[in-house]
């Protein structure tokens, strides 16, 4: 596998970042997850806006290179890669000796690629499951700490939340999603995932605010709006979760993924959940942005 | 300059990690940042056992190396350094794939080092001027969302803090350290540094719980009580922190820095903040720990 670093494709062996570079000291960088499908990359004009959005918040609004969908493309090419994961991280480079983050930046970019195969319509799934939901004690970050919507190198509340998962985990229940909620007690997303439920044909999402707004939920909203169905966005609790009649999760590499339980109650997919699959995937299989 | 990265002493230059660290990747990883002083780095035992308790609260308990001091003792002694900064990272290392953390970790250690020479009791200060502070909008995570009490490469509240200080700037303001207040309005800390008050001959410092304690703070609270000078630790206001008679900040490197003013109003130091630098140099001079 080849890599790209800095304008060059590397052997993933050998792609490496200094020790001094802040995304390796503080997490001081913003990135994309992204998926191609028959070698590009899905809704890359979104991806693009928010890493954009995320730098400037991070105040190096000049970090994005021109050419990082040249580069992508660049990558999945070296890598005969068709489906494929695809990860673009901007750091604010080497900047020794303090925290205070320097004007002038000089950019450390990589783009990651993995093989990441789907069929068409009824392809293949990247999950071989439905999710096993588990709500967790750790809380997200309140956006006046740290930004919501900045996709950022800073995910330990993410990581924290999965490491709950594990003192949950015994021989007959094995939790691979950790569902996370606000200081307020709000659900919020999960660990690396949007959070859908369908309540009496209403599909429901907790509101922006406290939570990652992703590519793929802006895309479900849209496809369940095109279908007349009616979408609310909100605050809800664990018990408007658990009493639904379908849930689902969403991410790019997901797509969209049923829930079987939360907290050990039965939840499952159902209707709506493949229908709005479904609608997904014709728009995947016609390249339909 | 020679930084030490997995049990070899490497230069500086040639001192990377891979892209896929898992450093790199989440900011999933610990530090601390220590000073040497004659060769010696100073309360090494207090800054161990911190790295120790973060590792165990990002669950890799076992990932501190047994001889972290000597890799430390063989850097300092390759730089032939005997004042210096000294900062030890522990990353989770490569795991490839998902952001579930794996149980079996080969972590990624780097020693770093910088001279930072240092006089005796007379000896000379790393910072220039006292320090000009400035309150701002960016809140403390709270302990629910990031575990307050570890010092982790997820350190984007702080920057986000420091950038603020670039808006608030002008050709005759520049702050130097930013304040930051806990999501109920109290003030926490610095972004690199614990903040301190004296009032009507008490020493006052915000309360653990949403701020990273640091070691210096600790030995600070240590001299004064030595001297049968009250020390509160509570919860203040900007206010409470306004009206000081006076304030300075606490870190590794800066050791006790008077503030100037906060948000533009005169604080400076004063006898007792004179009085605990003389006993924390006269603690440095005798090695005293």
């Amino acid at each position: 596998m080849q890599y790209h670093v800095n304008g060059e494709l590397v052997a993933r062996e050998n792609a490496t970042v200094s020790v001094d570079d802040r995304g390796f000291r503080y997490g001081d960088a913003a990135f994309e997850t992204c998926r191609a499908y028959g070698g590009e990359v899905y809704r890359w004009q979104r991806h693009a806006e928010r890493l954009q959005r995320t730098c400037e918040t991070l105040g190096m609004p000049d970090a994005v290179p021109d050419d990082l969908a040249l580069r992508v493309a660049e990558t999945l090419d070296a890598n005969d890669l068709e489906g494929a994961y695809v990860r673009t991280s901007i750091s604010r480079g080497v900047q020794l000796g303090k925290l205070t983050p320097d004007e002038d930046v000089d950019p450390t970019v990589v783009v990651y690629v993995r093989p990441l195969p789907r069929g068409g319509v009824d392809g293949e799934r990247v999950w071989d499951d439905p999710a096993v939901v588990q709500s967790v004690k750790t809380r997200r970050p309140p956006d006046a700490a740290l930004p919501a919507d900045a996709k950022t190198h800073n995910y330990l509340n993410g990581i924290l939340a999965r490491l709950e998962l594990r003192t949950a985990s015994s021989d007959t229940y094995q939790p691979d999603e950790a569902l996370i909620r606000d200081t307020d007690g709000y659900v919020a997303e999960g660990s690396t995932s949007n959070l859908f439920f369908v309540d009496d044909g209403v599909v429901k999402t907790p509101a922006e605010g406290s939570l990652l707004p992703g590519i793929t939920r802006e895309l479900v909203i849209e496809l369940a709006e095109s279908e007349e169905f009616p979408v609310e966005t909100g605050r809800y609790t664990l018990d408007n979760v658990r009493s639904a009649d379908e849930a689902f999760l969403t991410n790019t590499t997901w797509e969209l993924r049923p829930i079987e339980t939360v907290d050990g109650i039965e939840l499952g997919g159902g209707p709506m959940t493949s229908l709005l699959q479904r609608l997904y995937d014709e728009r995947v299989e016609t390249r339909c942005y």
